[in-house]
């Protein structure tokens, strides 16, 4: 079996963001799959998703830091800059995080591990709502 | 419905390509597809694809600007020197920005995102011509 | 047809790691596949997956320097150090180098290039031994 459906993410602030419900709440269809996989493609240029740790708020914090640290705003060697000085980091970032997940369903649910969720990584000080294009493919249950 | 085929793709100089053009015209099977997913590999460990703003020069200047500064050629600590400057630096940059991109089709098109083009991204200063496998998985459209 | 399974890589040094050995031998249904895909995701947010140069340790050796200098554990920025020096690092690392590969499959063998091999990415001093979802898809040889 084959879906496909679009997720619109909330306008959240520039960070990274837990949207494992979000997302989940969005496929209900998921449920019906035996053994399948799930893949998620984030349709912007300065967002990107990842799948990190899923506790502390801390540790999203910390991908912050490191990410603005790692890719400066001030950097000499931006020639991209009409857009702001956040939107040029903004590609970066979000190419070094990747534009899509591709996750494991088993027996109805993501087969991910304890720790695992999935990060809206929002690279703009103001990226507005964010579009996510599902796409589940795999075996349906027998019912 | 799968298929798969090899795509070359020319020799370019080092630095970042806009090569959507090229890998659809190579697809023409893609039309047919009414939902499922292209997955690209390049078959290289110093040349990376990746997924980000198709209409700017200056942004994919850009792009190399920086992951020349993030993984400079003459870093202390390379040993694996022995194929010249470019190519231990041109590693970590092909696993930064990763082998492969699995994008969503839908009604016989990609469905990415308006400024959403792909990337070869060409790590080495003489890197030649380029192999990625394309592989098409979905449903067809009923005809 | 579909497949899934775990496979459990045994605990490794922090350090690159080729493990395409490892995980082929436990994936003998991937000779009956004729056209596919092999998905692999690593269940945990302190080690990653890539895809990189199979021959030379002293590239992986490399992999290991590179990633220490360019996430340092004495940044003064961490904030989650709970876990030891070597934690929030490790998460950055992960997600740079992603949690999981997806791989085209072509009459019952990966479809890599020459040099490509997998690497299991150990991020933490101490991280035990790691889960992967592996999920195969594809059209079965006719036989």
């Amino acid at each position: 079996m084959w879906s496909q459906r679009e997720i619109v993410l909330d306008a959240r602030p520039r960070g990274f963001h837990l949207v494992t419900r979000d997302v989940l709440a969005a496929l209900p269809e998921l449920a019906s799959v035996e053994v399948g996989l799930l893949h998620l493609l984030i349709r912007h240029t300065s967002a990107s998703l990842a799948l990190n740790e899923n506790a502390s708020p801390d540790v999203r914090r910390d991908f912050e830091s490191y990410f603005d640290h790692a890719v400066p705003e001030d950097a000499p060697f931006w020639t991209h800059t009409l857009e702001g000085p956040d939107d040029m980091p903004a590609h970066i970032k979000a190419a070094l995080l990747g534009p899509s997940l591709t996750l494991p369903i088993s027996r109805g649910r993501l087969a991910l591990g304890t720790w695992q969720g999935i990060y809206l990584c929002e690279h703009r000080d103001h990226g507005g709502s964010r579009s996510v294009v599902a796409t589940i493919s795999g075996e349906s249950s027998a019912r």
